[in-house]
């Protein structure tokens, strides 16, 4: 995945990029304007967490790339997703059995930055998010990732299920986290495989959960039940790296 | 550690609070009261982040303890530390040799949240943190353990090397995170050992990685040069469990 940025220039244009759910990264607006359209756009930066920043008309001249910013220029960041072919071709041109994690309803964009940044780290070839109940890749990802979403394939689907169906179809083993599972120690997680990673909430869906060919469970020695979302994508994946490294 | 609240009441002594930096949890402020001491304490509740509700003078009155709020009460949380002594205590009377999470300037609540939860989940008897260059256990911290902050013992210490030192003279050994060093999968993790973790941005620092016996590294398979703190203390921990689990 590639992340770029974009400018949106002008009060109505943004203001509609506001209202058709555009994810703006940060706003720059003409200090001392008082307008209608401008308190608008403050309000709705406001509610979705936009930073936004009052600057001087020079300012915004300078960055300007139509001329024509009416004291507002919003920076838009596109991602360009790929898709699932593109992270089977990644494993084969690096000759290895394909290692993919696929996540179920990821809601926190701290979460998905830092498993995408795991992703990476333990060599899986691709991240797999879901089009709804799931965070998108966001600036606050793109930070979270350390960069590494502009190394690590991501692929947005519609329906997880339909997914692991036509990866088994393609020798694929897939396992999910769940506390009820076995514990990861005791599975063979080596070749082509999946990792399934739950919401932070309800965990694995549990029609996903049935499209799994094994569950497995962390050892959880204390009273908390579960751990954080992105560090047990950490212990879970870096189970798979330790026994890859015992096949080689 | 134990997790409690206690309460600020009135105008001045709740401004007194933010001024002193006290950690506010949240605020609950007379609905309409448009006076210039609230709209400082507003003020500063947004600039910290600090949620306010706004009630009727009804439910002031309910919460209030001094009958005095003048319209403002704000909750704080207070959380009592343990001592290095208590955490070895915790480890004998389980009969297990000692597991202890040593944090040496982990500056993000969101991470420490985390960390203290995968110490709990990973069966570790303490987590060590410095008075100084770390995060506090705040609200924030809390509410990122998942609560396992009233079930860790948290020890807070002026010097991190004099306590590793003070420690190996109990027999413990120390290993930290550090990407030059071993293998983590071939290093002998088990008996009684310290995991010590460094900051987001700098690792462990100089002085106390000197202060180390062992430096484990997590492989990385990708472009990444590090993974986010508390996933990497998930991993590392959890190499300390399948290890210590062998030796079972």
């Amino acid at each position: 995945m590639r992340d770029s940025e974009s400018m949106i220039e002008g009060k109505n244009a943004v203001i509609e990029a506001f209202r058709a759910g555009t994810t703006i990264d940060r706003l720059f607006v003409l200090e001392n304007d008082k307008s209608g359209p401008v308190n608008t756009i403050i309000r709705e930066a406001k509610k979705s967490g936009v930073p936004v920043k009052f600057v001087k008309k020079q300012r915004l001249d300078q960055l300007s790339e139509t001329g024509a910013h009416q004291g507002v220029i919003a920076y838009i960041s596109h991602v360009e997703y790929a898709d699932i072919d593109d992270i089977l071709d990644k494993a084969a041109s690096k000759n290895e059995p394909p290692f993919i994690f696929l996540l179920d309803g990821i809601e926190d964009p701290h979460n998905l930055g830092a498993i995408i940044r795991t992703a990476d780290a333990s060599g899986a070839h691709g991240v797999v998010i879901t089009k709804n109940r799931s965070a998108d890749v966001t600036s606050t990802v793109v930070k979270a990732s350390a960069g590494a979403v502009n190394h690590v394939a991501i692929a947005k689907v519609t329906n997880l299920t339909d997914t692991i169906e036509g990866l088994k179809d393609k020798g694929m083993w897939f396992v999910c986290a769940d506390a009820d599972g076995d514990v990861m120690y005791n599975l063979n997680l080596t070749g082509a495989i999946g990792l399934v990673i739950g919401n932070e909430g309800h965990g694995v869906s549990r029609l996903v959960r049935e499209h799994c060919d094994m569950t497995a469970s962390i050892p959880m020695k204390g009273q908390i039940s579960s751990l954080n979302a992105s560090v047990a994508a950490g212990v879970l994946s870096y189970e798979i790296v330790r026994q890859r490294s015992l096949n080689e």
